[in-house]
């Protein structure tokens, strides 16, 4: 990718096809926001429903998830550029290192996201908290111990 | 994979290659547990220090790190099976879904950890409380919000 798009004080490397190991898209999730600008700043719990809808065949994956109140969803931010390592985020005085950021660009744009769950309707998990845009593919779902790590 | 190595209990379902998506090595975390065996259940912060070794093209993206009390990383688990939906792991009175469990046995092996960041020097950091083999890759590095969310 070349240097366009890039902002003062923002660095970027070159970096050979990214292929240490391969992912799969194990279903969608389904937020209100049909855009980056539509998506708030930060999930909340009290925030609107979300649906994660995994593939039919991970279906069976989710018995015994009902008993849990929070879980962790990993998801892929598809649209993030990879070669940043200093960013510009609007209202941060001075760049930063993209590893002191929760930004989308990073190296591998895993997005990590805690939430309160709320329901499981078969191959459907509803949570609140989410705060990406609509169609957005996951990767993961994680129970929060109980009780949980500091 | 086969239906080799799999307990009474658990499922197992056959995949395509797993190819939506690809990620980037980008450093090697260091442990003092060379095997499975010999990795505590579950990491404490008051547990021997760690490295998170980076590789050099990526030192500039630790900025502003130092300052950060508690980070998540996130690693890939490449000895672990994709492609099981139900596990029996030993203690657990019946088979239970892939997404109840912590089980580095899921459709993407992202292992991920909050840690105590002890200090930062050149293209390392040093942390405490992870549980897991050394050697493993590394994929990211994401600081905690402050104040944190609950």
């Amino acid at each position: 990718m070349s240097g366009a798009g890039i902002r003062p004080g923002e660095t970027r490397i070159d970096l050979p096809e990214a292929d240490d190991a391969r992912l799969r898209f194990i279903g969608v999730i389904r937020t209100p926001y049909a855009t980056r600008a539509d998506c708030p700043r930060q999930g909340r719990e009290d925030g609107p429903e979300c649906r994660i809808v995994l593939n039919p065949e991970w279906a069976p994956a989710l018995a015994g998830l009902e008993d849990v109140a929070r879980i962790e969803v990993l998801y892929w931010l598809d649209q993030s550029r990879r070669d940043l390592v200093t960013q510009a985020p609007h209202g941060r005085p001075q760049p930063t290192g993209t590893f002191s950021l929760r930004s989308p660009v990073r190296p591998n744009p895993i997005g990590l996201s805690r939430v309160a769950l709320v329901r499981v309707e078969g191959a459907e998990v509803v949570v609140r908290g989410l705060d990406f845009v609509d169609g957005t593919p996951l990767l993961d779902i994680k129970p929060l111990r109980c009780p949980e790590a500091p």
